[in-house]
């Protein structure tokens, strides 16, 4: 062993104690007749010290050393005369007697700070540096303390681990997969899993009862920023349960990280909301609960009094923002911009100043009763900002959300170190895609409809089609949803009628699912699950909103790792084994 | 929630209870009035009965019922008339108020029984169904155990576990890669990890000091027996150590896993041999300890009295099997015959019968005293049947070797039951390699040579090469090389001579390990490591020889899923996205 200790460590009760360290020179700096090193490790940082009186070769080795220079030195830990408070080592340092450069290093083209000076690009190009620095230590150690614990909870809940392959038959439903030649089966491939979905519903009859997995899924999809085409979740599948079961089982994991990797206790149940709350009251289908401002529809109260915007629109909605009553002319007309961004999509911004004097920009149409009606129904006080959108209503609704998270941002209502978890339910099964005329899951195509729809499951009508609820759950945070799931459908003939829907031919959904759907002749328990995105989760208890520090060796939107470079040119002689030609030309 | 207990937990204590289980139908039997179901889950079997005072209805659903139907069931525990002291669960039955079918099941074509019916081919097809018996159940729970007593190993001695990509840089040295075409850049291809040691080290220089992954790793080869294209590491890194620092360590989770796993404890420390020995003794670099029956070379003793095929041999070895002096001609023979297999490779065998008459072949060649003299050499004892192989000394080293587990085998002496871990060390670096004339790293390009051989490994004589040792162990379980690592070239000079010797010119190292070459200049601390396979490790846990029951879903030596039917064509529109075209025509 290179060291007798860490550099995170030591204290003023170790003083005496002859120790050596290894690590990586952070500082240097010289005080008159003192020569300081400050030395960092995963574990921390401790400061070296050689005074006039130590040995020339460690003085002359010390002023050869460079930032990032990975060093041993042997020395006595002592006390420091002035303390360092903010350092949990503050108190001591070690006098050198001897320094040994066990590995030389070229400047770094960036600083290894919590602030570094580098740009996204350069530290993804030097990932392995950009890893040195204390915030993606931090993160990277959080994500292993979540996954110690999401296994500690489901293994002390009696889950088994069961690892399923990830060199599977391509099932093209949904997003792209990801294809991997077979050299030993010409012309066919693999695919990489989109997520373990058939496989742990194949354990569920194969009598394995409660599964999980921690794993990596792949979509070969345009990546949205902070989309990743490799992510892991913790997959989960239960038998002989209901909804109630999961939610019960899977709030008592995200309890228990809370708990145990933030020391945060809930003691109440979570909220649970169904789709519909979710969109009347939030616009969004994962709401943020760390603040209030609620959604209201007005569209019945505010029509009839002549003002044919209103009139003539499927819904009107408003929510009231906090003390903003007293917001600028310039302020309003830069809301009103806003709104109208393609990424929201409003056509226009009705406001309300809702303060002693009240100012509109629909003075003219309604009365001040009506107006303090209006207020009263969106439930706004003296000093609130009234913002109102109208539209078609699922569109307007989502606009609407928008606005109401933005103006939570602005307000500083949405604090990272807040957390307010929730289920959403009683989703719609399936979603109408107008431009190739079908179905398509909204969960996927193995979520059972609820049983109080199933007639409407097996009308032919579209809009009954679209009118069914399907037993499905996510569980969101602060906006964002973090895991979702569903009971699955158990029976082989609601199975085909789904497939049906979906527009497979016999021969397709054969093909693709033949095994799962032959596995369900042979007793299939009834069964569900849930899957949660761990990246997300991750930076979520991290307090941050994107993933990228959350993942030790992430892809940039162009799916390239900048740093391996990777993906590659491969040769010709590896392609003829494969029986492949590519139909692009590019040099290796 | 479908049920109040399991099938495995109900006991006489629990007698008077009403209680609801669900499960699968093992078995059903009528005697007289009453009427049987065993009803089975993953946590054991419980009896449910009916006798003639029982619902008309629970009777006629009884009768509907057939092996493997999903059913729940409701009613009173109650003390057997009949127990079965074999069963947990024996005590006790449940006498039924009320039976539910919640799925009906075709007959299985296999019996779901600890001893299946089913071959080989069918059990694979239905892997679900196999799944469902009894030893692929404790396997699959053994595996799970394996790898949360691994976790906590190994977070309790400060390692953090990383994910690592799945869609890396293709770097062609060892076994094939697995390549993964993108669509996102034409023409260019991923590659799966054959292992994450790239990304490994690159987190040593990161400063993660402390690392591991129980990760899946692939290799595009063509499969022997027993292995698959995608397999499990237990994959480990560690900075700042030395050699002795990583064998603690490790054999520290082993013995860890052995007590926790099998409840077995080692208080003494592994044995430790180096390669040389391992060969010289053993005639293998993973000998099986379990018993005795060590080699000895005889070349000199031999020699020089006449005998021709001794006098020109490079080596001659020999065992003393145990008892075996009065093997019969016809098993004298037949053992002959074993050892000229073209597996073993010997040209003949030589034996000598130390009984109280000896019997040989060699007898005109050489006196009873000289006889004598072989035996003392070879340890043998009176009614030990010494076996003598010649030959090139590797080549007869490695057959006696073989010849040495045969016996052991026969005579019983490698029982399942019995664990022998071990350390190899010292083995060479490099190996080289007749046909393209080149030398390959023995474990691979990242492992340092011993300090001590640094001049030969700087030599340009091909013998100071193949000389030179590693600074690499292997841990091995009665025979199987269960976990190998080194101590890693951290010096980029180092490294950059070990390409050398590999024959890559400095573009080829640029281009394939450019990025590793690279991070090692901005402070590489030294650092080594170590990766089991895990899949492996979990069947010699369990007692077998073969990994296929330890896994969930294996593929067939075709690297097939035989029961997904995967791999398979995908359709052109995927083809032509990915910017390829097949050679071969496949229908879908």
């Amino acid at each position: 062993m290179y060291r007798t200790n860490t550099c995170g460590e030591l204290r003023l009760a170790d003083a005496g104690k002859k120790v050596t360290l290894a690590g990586w020179v952070q500082r240097i700096r010289k005080m008159g007749s003192l020569n300081f090193v400050d030395l960092r490790d995963r574990y921390g940082i401790t400061q070296l010290v050689a005074d006039d009186t130590a040995d020339k070769t460690v003085i002359d080795t010390i002023n050869s050393l460079g930032r990032e220079y990975v060093i041993q030195a042997e020395g006595v830990v002592s006390e420091r005369q002035s303390k360092n408070p903010k350092m949990p080592t503050g108190d001591i340092e070690i006098k050198l007697d001897k320094i040994n450069i066990l590995n030389a290093a070229v400047t770094p083209p960036f600083t290894i700070e919590d602030q570094s000076d580098g740009g996204d690009d350069l530290r993804a190009k030097y990932r392995y540096l950009d890893l040195r620095r204390g915030p993606l230590q931090r993160a990277l150690a959080l994500r292993h303390r979540m996954a110690i614990e999401t296994r500690n909870y489901l293994d002390g809940n009696n889950f088994m681990e069961i690892e399923t392959p990830f060199l599977i038959k391509s099932t093209p439903e949904g997003a792209r997969d990801f294809v991997v030649p077979s050299r030993m089966n010409p012309g066919e491939f693999y695919a990489l899993p989109q997520s373990p979905q058939t496989f742990k519903q194949l354990l569920m009859v194969a009598g394995y009862d409660r599964y999980f997995q921690i794993v990596r899924c792949f979509r070969d999809e345009d990546l949205r920023a902070d989309r990743q085409p490799e992510f892991t979740q913790i997959d989960c599948e239960m038998s002989f349960v209901e909804r109630e079961d999961i939610l019960k089982m899977f709030e008592g994991l995200v309890k228990h990280l809370f708990k145990n990797v933030l020391g945060k206790t809930f003691d109440e149940p979570f909220e649970r909301i169904s789709y519909d709350e979710a969109m009347s009251f939030y616009g969004s289908d994962k709401p943020d609960l760390r603040f209030g401002m609620q959604m209201h529809e007005i569209t019945s109260l505010v029509q009839g009094k002549g003002f044919s915007v209103f009139d003539s629109a499927e819904y009107v909605g408003a929510i009231a923002v906090p003390g903003c009553a007293n917001y600028s002319r310039k302020q309003t007309d830069e809301l009103t911009e806003w709104v109208k961004r393609p990424q929201v999509g409003a056509k226009g911004l009705v406001f309300i100043k809702f303060a002693d004097e009240v100012k509109s920009t629909i003075d003219k149409f309604y009365t001040p009763e009506q107006i303090a009606e209006i207020a009263k129904n969106v439930g706004a006080e003296k000093g609130d900002l009234i913002l109102i959108l109208c539209g078609p209503k699922h569109k307007t609704q989502v606009a609407l959300g928008t606005l109401r998270l933005e103006m939570g941002s602005r307000l500083g209502l949405r604090k990272p170190e807040d957390f307010k978890p929730l289920w959403v339910y009683d989703f719609p099964l399936l979603e109408w895609d107008d431009e190739t005329q079908r179905f398509y899951a909204m969960h996927h195509p193995f979520t059972s409809p609820k049983p109080e729809d199933l007639d409407k499951f097996y009308s032919n009508k579209q809009e009954d089609l679209a009118d069914v609820k399907a037993n499905a759950y996510d569980i969101v945070l602060n906006g964002n949803e973090i895991g979702g799931g569903s009971i699955r459908i158990f029976d082989r003939k609601i199975q085909e009628r789904m497939f049906e829907i979906l527009g497979f031919s016999h021969e397709q959904a054969e093909y693709r699912f033949g095994f799962l759907m032959n596995a369900f002749k042979f007793g299939a328990p009834p069964h569900g699950g849930i899957a949660f995105g761990f990246d997300r989760l991750c930076a979520l208890f991290g307090g941050q909103e994107t993933i990228r520090d959350f993942i030790a060796f992430p892809k940039n939107n162009m799916g390239r790792d900048v740093m391996a470079e990777a993906p590659s040119v491969i040769d010709d002689a590896q392609m003829e084994e494969l029986f492949l030609k590519s139909t692009v030309k590019k040099e290796q």
